[in-house]
């Protein structure tokens, strides 16, 4: 048995499909037909192209619109000649083979992206990485395995799974995978959760210690793989896997339900999107709201900002289909590691310390205003709430608001409708914020934690950075006190507090949110349904006698293992 | 009158002396005799050496080894043959002048180290600059004025001052200077405290304001240059800068007095220093301890870690030269903004949020270990009390005292002597610490609260980001309640609470700290008199009454102009 990161829930036994890459190792040869040689070129970047165009159907009707635009990537970038020239040209002026050619001129592309100061061309970087690899399997006669081809129950082990690879999977028979490097957040992760595959990722040697052929569960659960498994083993996930079934039957049960504890306290659970097309998995796991509209999708993947008009769109899109349910929308949290290439930010030393979100807003008033008046359009669409991210002082989050009362009376000043009643919140995601959550609590219609922030600042951390990502602890004493500070200094003046933080939809954090008062849940929409089963079996009183016990630990670990013990059973769950 | 920042203290009146730099704008010609080309460039690089050799002396003379060390590199740069032979090449090869040459291939140098991942090779690129500018004058002809050579007194009006520039002043004739660029931590402005001459920086545009002749009052306390003043404002300005100069005299009449406030609560002055060399200053200022020594200087400007042996010197000597005063010696920081190129960490994306400081410590034990050793060999020679940085959770404490001990018990089986009443503490700048304090505060025997790094957590701000540098705010409510909170729980379990952030020497936030508190104030040594001074105007008692009032304020803003009314004048004086 062998430990990784469980990277997506479920659990699976098959047969092991070992994903090898072809060696594509090639040396210098001399030619003398360089006409010859272009041919044989020309012919792999066609065959490359032909297999590509098969990628990007399949991705598009097993993924959508997003995944396919990979690999319209891809092949735009097997017709750029400003690749492709530099390679025949050296065929041409050196007279040297055409893997050759191939190797160099990509190589050099390559360190050229990677070495650039900006995230968006570092990742084109891996693109051609991908692309020119399949041109050289071509070259060399060699197969880059084709996961699409396969037609039998497998459980895919690789060293990790590129996003060529992971369009190529077919659900049907591919029933689970594990990769020797990634982590919870790794491309090939999120891909698994969004295919509902269960994978166990980092495990760091599973290639060398599975054969093909052998039987092998994965257990996305808990982050293992056994090899082998005995029969007791076997029998004993096979139960796992039946529990799992009818657990996951229990909760489907619940999706119309609302969410009550078992002492009767009614709380909120909604979700997380991105993107208007996130909000059908929102209804289907029955959420009874957005809770973080993550508004800065629309500003990615361009060349020029949004215009109010596609934004107006957008928002009214999600207003709509949501029905009348509360839709909390996040204004653009753009910098830090998400980078606009057209807006030209200036390279910073500490991105996550500085000019970001709400800073940068307030800077550029008229992207901000823009956002606002789109939004102010939508608003008698649905019930929309708006809150600023990242906001450190009163004074960001006072002028904040007067920005977007300026652009309300315009608005009604031209005639448009807006709604009346919308809500003005913002996120807790700056210890300083949460310090002063007494006098934010007098000016805010809400508050809404975004954990994943407060911990990075809170300890110091940044949890991308994997030498330091043990510090990042959401179980911390500290932070479960200043999650206390915030509500308790929202309740006393009336106001709602949520928390759209990883920290929300986390079955261990969750018995400790409910004690605290927490209003709202907001999470990813599949941890929904598992969140309302888990809180209906939880005495929100009985839990709130435990809070002066929590606080008082010293540790992350000591809460965790408190909770687990006192409140769940020891497997983590009621 | 113009305004900028308060770089050194102090006021000056004198004619302008307009510092520019010549045209070194270069066309390419072609040439015929390249040994005459070559020649000419020879002869300027000796100029250049010839000229480099006096300001090193003068610097070696006015400004001790550190400073001289910069022009001896300067100079190693113009011996460089990997520099000197491509400009030599080009002007063979391609038959171009010779200043054509030398620009272009300097250029690709100082391109090259600049696009460098670090940062010690980023600084080779100012070098390469700035000696690269001099031989090309000596080839133009023209002359990069020698500030050496200032001989009646002058207020210096620049762009900004490099090293070269600044090593050159000549205290008898500069009376004070001013820049278009820079902050209070720009090397201009360390060099300006350090020589003692009042400054203002980043006024952005004094040059173009100013003409030469014109008489210019530099007021290095409030940031101000007025420029040709009326008689009045002569008249004001030398009032001012007599009455600093009484007040600089009843300061020093301070020296061998103990820190009491008016009421007659003692707290203690302490200095922060990196060298052994700053003992004296300390001493000179009457320091009462050594409240933070930052041992990475040892560590910094060299090929490889110090040794254990070199360490043990440094540190007896500080502790010897104190004379039995507290020394407070923090283990190594490094990491973050401060690198060690021969410890090749990898490239953080915030590496303020990174593996720094503790964190390194405890996962390269090698060399946190040797530095114990030394400090626990050197204890004997006087009053040690040992600190570690960036301590974020209990367990982080717990090992490196731990270790600590192991290393102790190591010495005294092996016969050494090692003292055996060695406080050990730590710093408080990790927000999560501060929340925590009550359960830190029964492992420590001190705290010492680093304001720089606890504010630019607690406000998700990096204070070397300009762009949103207006959030570093010392005076935030949600700084004093850490404050607070970390004072109160020392004090709740008898262990004591010093601040060495910038804070610490700061008039303002002085009456807030002493109200609260704050046991020991560590700050530059030229701030501890003027804060003594203070603290024995003020009543400790009657300040603690109003902290309710400073910790119920909803900004800095509020806090300052609070303190300056209230307690201090308007002037931020008593």
């Amino acid at each position: 048995m062998i430990t990784g990161i469980a990277a997506s829930t479920g659990i699976s036994i098959a047969k092991a499909y070992l994903f090898e890459q072809p060696n594509l190792n090639v040396e210098k040869k001399l030619i003398e037909n360089v006409e010859l040689e272009i041919d044989r070129l020309e012919k792999a970047l066609d065959q490359a192209k032909q297999e590509l165009i098969q990628i990007k159907d399949h991705a598009l009707k097993e993924l959508g619109q997003d995944k396919a635009d990979i690999f319209a990537a891809h092949l735009l970038v097997l017709s750029d000649p400003e690749l492709i020239n530099p390679i025949k040209e050296k065929i041409q002026m050196e007279k040297v083979n055409a893997e050759f050619s191939l190797k160099e001129v990509s190589a050099l592309f390559i360190v050229m992206f990677e070495q650039m100061d900006n995230e968006y061309m570092k990742e084109r970087a891996a693109d051609i990485r991908d692309v020119t690899n399949r041109v050289q399997a071509h070259l060399l006669g060699v197969t880059i395995p084709n996961l699409n081809l396969i037609n039998e129950e497998v459980i895919i082990i690789a060293e990790d799974l590129t996003p060529s690879d992971t369009a190529q999977l077919n659900r049907q028979f591919v029933k689970g995978f594990t990769t020797n490097i990634g982590g919870r957040t790794s491309h090939s992760a999120i891909m698994a959760r969004s295919l509902e595959i269960p994978a166990v990722v980092g495990t760091k040697n599973v290639t060398k210690l599975v054969k093909p052929g052998d039987l092998v569960i994965v257990d996305g659960l808990d982050g293992k793989v056994i090899i082998n498994p005995s029969t007791e083993e076997i029998d004993h996930y096979n139960e796992k896997k039946v529990s799992l079934e009818k657990e996951k039957q229990e909760w489907a049960k619940l999706k119309n339900s609302a969410t009550v504890s078992l002492d009767g306290e009614h709380v909120e659970l909604a979700a997380n999107i991105g993107t208007p097309n996130d909000v059908q998995g929102v209804l289907n796991n029955g959420g009874e709201g957005v809770g973080l509209y993550r508004t800065e999708f629309l500003y990615m993947g361009r060349e020029q900002l949004p215009t109010e008009e596609e934004q107006f769109v957008a928002y009214k899109t999600v207003l709509e289909n949501m029905q009348g349910k509360p839709v909390v929308v996040r204004t653009l949290d753009i910098g830090g590691d998400k980078e606009l290439p057209y807006l030209h930010f200036p390279k910073e030393m500490n991105p996550f310390l500085g000019y970001r979100a709400i800073r940068l807003c307030l800077d550029q008033q008229e992207i901000f205003r823009t956002q606002l008046r789109a939004l102010l359009r939508a608003s008698t669409y649905g019930h929309l709430k708006i809150m600023f991210p990242m906001i450190a002082t009163l004074e960001e989050f006072l002028e904040a608001k007067s920005i977007l009362l300026e652009e309300k009376e315009l608005l009604v000043s031209q005639g448009e409708e807006v709604s009346s009643t919308i809500e003005v919140g913002m996120m807790v995601e700056i210890p300083a914020t949460a310090i002063m959550a007494d006098q934010f609590a007098k000016e805010v219609d809400f508050f809404s934690i975004g954990t994943n922030d407060l911990i990075q600042y809170t300890m110091a951390v940044d949890r991308m950075n994997e030498q330091v990502a043990y510090l990042y602890q959401p179980y911390h004493p500290a932070i479960l006190r200043l999650v206390k500070m915030v509500v308790d200094a929202a309740h006393k003046e009336g106001k709602w507090v949520g928390m759209c933080g990883e920290m929300a939809g986390d079955q261990t954090a969750i018995p400790i949110l409910l004690a605290m008062g927490l209003d709202e849940f907001s999470m990813s929409a599949s941890s929904i349904l598992p969140a309302r089963s888990l809180i209906s079996k939880l005495n929100k009183k009985e839990l709130e006698d435990l809070i002066p016990t929590l606080l008082s630990f010293k540790s992350g670990a000591e809460v965790e293992s408190y909770i687990k013990s006192i409140v769940l059973n020891n497997d983590g769950k009621l």
